[in-house]
């Protein structure tokens, strides 16, 4: 069981990690709550997408699922507006230190991805690796490159070096992964 | 119980209705599903936003999960991406045919649609009025005026007739409503 702010609680008793850091996903929940508060941008992050196959109605206006299934994502978690630009990516995190495995993004995931290029949106990745505590955002035309180029199962920690826009902790946002996305909408991006 | 295609099931038996035609919610996902083969746009319905309370693993792989509830939803159905655009929208029906009563849209997703305005993007909702089996598209812009400049508690169908855009049934797609957002992009539409 996770608790926020680093509180991990086991079996018997309950452990405080200072400075443990937060999950990739709370990073980026008030990172997005900063950047909608500043009026800077407005991304949110989807609802998880369910299969419900059995509703209770113990009243006329209450309604109780009671039975209902995760289903594989067709989009990916999080997206909204920025400086006018579409914006749609997915954020996972790794323990893997040398690479990230592809088997972290669904392939309905892959071909979404592809569609919002197509149609001029702006996506990336941001993935984190845990082991070293760095976050990359990796624009999707250079994760599309890769996918075109190896037939790799994982995508080497390197090409994040390489490719990727290391995305530093900061207090306010915790994770400005937007100044990466000013370079990918001012300069050398292309879609 | 409603079935698609006009099927319905009551207590004991099971009436067609020739020609009924589908809800609303049948026509734009056929609809999107027709832009996205063409090529045309990407626009896609959002998962439902669930609570979940309980969750049973009878396997290390499967999760069933056994409660949950519906959220309050805080953002709207549709969204997705045309000719680089960010697109919004909510989608109702209404049995009233004098009017369209402002209880179908929630405070957040009020809050939602001005968001999306403010950073450049284009929202509107989609409403038909099931008694006249008319369908019609109104931007955001002429929403908001709406809402700014009257204390109704409903938006009367004489609105619908002056400031928004019918949207016909036809055949491929069935509810044409990107017509009406060239019509916002290409000329009088203002953010």
């Amino acid at each position: 069981m996770n608790y926020p702010g680093g509180i991990k609680a086991s079996r018997n008793h309950i452990t405080i990690y200072k400075n443990r850091g937060m999950t990739l996903e709370e990073d980026l929940n008030i990172t997005n709550q900063f950047y909608q508060e500043e009026d800077i941008a407005y991304i949110y992050k989807k609802p998880t997408p369910i299969q419900i196959t059995k509703v209770d109605y113990p009243s006329r206006k209450e309604a109780v699922i009671k039975e209902a299934y995760f289903k594989e994502p067709s989009t990916t978690d999080y997206n909204g507006i920025y400086r006018g630009y579409y914006i749609d990516f997915e954020a996972k995190e790794t323990r893997n230190h040398t690479s990230f495995p592809l088997s972290n993004i669904h392939p309905h995931q892959i071909e979404h991805l592809e569609h919002v290029l197509r149609h001029g949106g702006i996506c990336f990745l941001i993935v984190r690796f845990t082991t070293q505590n760095e976050t990359y955002l990796l624009t999707g035309k250079d994760f599309f490159d890769f996918l075109k180029h190896s037939t790799r199962k994982s995508i080497p920690y390197t090409y994040f070096l390489e490719k990727g826009y290391p995305i530093p902790f900061e207090y306010h946002p915790r994770l400005p992964y937007l100044k990466a996305v000013d370079e990918m909408i001012g300069g050398s991006y292309e879609n």
